[in-house]
């Protein structure tokens, strides 16, 4: 049974307060937000006592750590947790500075305390399931990998200006999505990027659509593509090429119907973004956290991936700047 | 609140047992089964005690019953519980005799405690969606209803023996899908059915393979095809034409991966079997049941609606065994 | 290589005449037609001649005829080719009257000529592939197959009129396939119908909505819906549930385009009405009867065949008047 | 009415031959080859005469050309008919040298014969249909272009030493349909690329995987993947991602079949290569180049569309060798 205290009651901070709470093996005792009434009012729905970061890291009932706050404040949860001994769960990124992440990782090293990232696709059914069919051979070795990532509209601008920008906000699942497929370290970036979307994302230094290529060693390529948004919704699809054929990774849909009338034969829209998508991913990725912390075993994915997720977007970030591909 | 005893631990009991304790307006308070095993361990699971009928009847902490035991105990307890005054959810049937069945909702009647039927698939997320999509015109008038259902396979002898057979057993569902899409009473039904499928059903009086045709005063007309088995899975779909379109409900399945290689491009077969496919249609219609009871509405389906799928489960008996249509 | 006389200008007989012109071992020779200017219109237009019956067969050139004029002509066109020595492909139906068709085909048979029905979609690629695939056990013996076939809008009432009614003029192409993919002979069928697409068809003593039921002496389930409107257009798909699995034919669309906007994620309308549907198969078909006329084959499907699905639309009707299944 | 002479037997020469002599304005008058068995079937069997090239151009009779000989011969082939005063039809490419196609096309352009590319992928009825509705606006402003393109399996060692690579004997489409789709010129290539399929296509200094990304300058971006060996076969897919939503162009199947066994839920693998997915297409751009002789238009594509296509395979060549993007 891991006692958690949870940093950040906003959107994902819910979700994740909620699977705390219902899952068997699992107790949230505190809630930890700056916006005290948000922090009040999820505490009293999960059954949980709201406190300050000092107050949930120092009560040694607490065991785990859930940070689903601001990103800025993630690294230094991280290392106070990891001082404090607790097992930590942690929202990507850990930092948008890969100076910052590699300081934070060499504190969770020396604490040697489980860390978990979220990079919650892994987790889905049909992203496991793809991965697990591909390492079993079904298509033989892979060749070429296509992710299409696609938001159904661009976030406020305010979020924009500190997300990092595309790279690191958003493609950076995808990136980590090429990695865990690729089975390789990919070698070079290319990176192109607009903004075609809104000019005000533009005018805040960032893109809203992007194609981005990875090469591996042994000539492996992987093609993601990006927008902030696409007219019919959340789109989140992978296909992978082997030398012996291809699986391919389609949206869902909330029902199965068709529909056929004088206009068209159509369907359902992919499912909303990604609280609805990947509702069941995070609800295993929390499972998969308290089953590695119960019974030792290093969390997957770690401080690693998301360091190298990170490095990749960065990466991305200069090619698109210089132009040039870059090689890693 | 509602506080349950429930009836049965089955497997379907498991599966209601899970739902109301994981309900937030729910507590399970006694697990109730001629198995003592099965009952302890299922109590002990969700956090309740073993009782017997008696004493789970008795206890005013208790305000609702889930009965989910087998078929010959379920009017006896509707009857117990309605007369301790507890609100009932029962699976189907509420028995395999017609006139057992009429008694029993007249106790019912003059308790007047709330009764609900467990035909589950009405509240799957693409079923409701098909009925609602219907109701709000998007086809017009219904004109043909096709309703598939097929199960992976056969259940033991010794259940089809006591099972009520395939129309009663089986088909009660689909007979209560096509009641509830037609929107208008069946006035006539045609029943055929062999035994093509596993000989020992029919040396136990049972057919395993059917077609039913129902048609209504207006000449909409609904055909039902059952299969005790297909090679390939549970298939369960359903297809509306109206005048200006046609609807269709197709299979869900586990991941939305589909597969190309030198022998074929395939897909997920259907998600296994009912406990998979309608666990989400178990939780949404306990959460239906009980906010019908704190709001004081009639629980639906109920009662009467389970009368009349009896009702034609055995008009198509009936039909089967005279080989000529009955009118209703 | 088969010389022509073609009996019919009207719609299907252009397609013949084009296809004939086409076939490298055929020769269209004549055009004959009561309406003069169609005739002369599609002469012109294949290089072929304007003749009248007796003209077109009294030519030792011609050694084959394509009867496509109307329903009322094919019988005497038929008797009179045959006497003449001619190989026949004939549109269905031989004739509306089944002794008529007794008599007709006694004719033929006592010429010896080679007689083709033009049931055109067993020669679909598709149809053929379903059948082809069903023969070589793919998915084990039959056990139900669900036949839907619904026009997207009903002919002009005059048509209606002297059509013999929904069985015999449009449902006659699902009783054939039917029995071409049962591989028994029906022993039972129960019919039901209704007007529910427009008024005018049942002021003109026919049915627009129709479910039959087929069944053999094994057990074998057969199900035909049948609606003169489909507002979404041409539907024409076969289901058969095996012992080992099930083969499904779809629809054909026009391209292979999926639109995925705000609105909808909507594919192609299936192909509009039997000219284009089929067009494929109008050619195989014509092909398939060149083919057997010079090997000296008998041609499948034979005036046998076009009795046989007569039969079966005579015993539909019976049973929608007498509300009863008729045995065969 | 056209006469044509055609050169090349081979192949994609029968192909044309056919659809000339089954075209209604188009007359196959001479057939030449270097193979002169190849030349005599293909001329006998279209009812044909075989020539050499001399004689074919100066016959009078002779007001097309159909250039279908190997790709070494195209730019002579061309200037000797355009010298001659044919319209000229030339398979893809003009020549693998882009100096000689410049010399070619001025030619051309002296005579003022009209030229065509066959782009046979542009008449294709699905991408045709992608096209018209792009350009329609159904969804809005192209933003990104997914191009999916493998073939069954590789060509002879052979054939790959004198393609003059992946670029220009197979992306060459590819890039022509990127220009197509985009409505505005790429201005920078990025490619990358490996021998992942036989090792044997390296040692011929090629590649058989290949990634390409285009943009242009108002940001649009547009990807193309290659591969010479798809386990599954021809693999020809278009994505579009508009400001309104996305059009995207599957796979066609020779039927329309869904097979549901223990094993899997399949259908169809994709029409096997070009000769079968894109006989249509091959039909419809004849016809498209008859029309357009026969009316005084231009034919389109024309020379300048193959220049440009040689162009940006010429440039995705440079990239693949530098390593760096080039602007166009």
């Amino acid at each position: 049974m891991l006692t958690f205290a949870q940093f950040g009651a906003g959107r994902i901070g819910r979700i994740h307060a909620g699977n705390i709470a219902a899952h068997p093996s699992a107790r949230l005792k505190y809630v930890v937000d700056v916006n005290a009434d948000a922090a009040a009012t999820l505490a009293a729905q999960r059954g949980a006592e709201v406190a300050d970061v000092e107050a949930a890291l120092v009560d040694p009932e607490v065991t785990a750590v859930m940070v689903a706050s601001s990103t800025d404040t993630h690294a230094d949860l991280i290392e106070s947790s990891a001082r404090a001994g607790k097992a930590i769960f942690c929202e990507k990124p850990i930092d948008l500075d890969s100076v910052r992440v590699e300081t934070c990782l060499a504190v969770v090293a020396s604490t040697g305390v489980p860390l978990m990232l979220g990079f919650n696709r892994r987790f889905d059914p049909t992203f496991a399931a793809l991965r697990k069919r591909l390492r079993a051979g079904e298509v033989g070795e892979v060749e070429q990998v296509v992710i299409t990532s696609r938001d159904p509209g661009p976030p406020p601008i305010d979020y924009i200006k500190v997300s990092g920008g595309l790279f690191r906000d958003m493609m950076i699942h995808d990136l980590d999505i090429a990695r865990w497929l690729l089975g390789e370290e990919p070698a070079r970036i290319f990176a192109t990027g607009a903004c075609l979307v809104d000019p005000a994302i533009g005018a805040a230094g960032d893109i809203d659509t992007a194609t981005v290529v990875l090469t591996t060693k042994r000539g492996t390529q992987a093609v993601i593509t990006n927008s902030r948004r696409a007219a019919y919704g959340y789109d989140q699809r992978v296909e992978v090429l082997g030398s012996r054929g291809m699986l391919q990774v389609g949206n869902r849909t909330e029902t199965a119907i068709l529909a056929a009338t004088a206009d068209a034969v159509s369907t359902d829209k992919p499912m909303h973004f990604f609280l609805e998508r990947y509702a069941e991913a995070y609800r295993i990725e929390l499972d998969a956290f308290i089953g590695a912390v119960a019974e030792g075993r290093a969390p997957d994915p770690g401080g690693e991936d998301g360091r190298m997720a990170l490095r990749l977007a960065d990466a991305a970030l200069e090619s698109l700047k210089s132009g040039a591909p870059v090689d890693l």
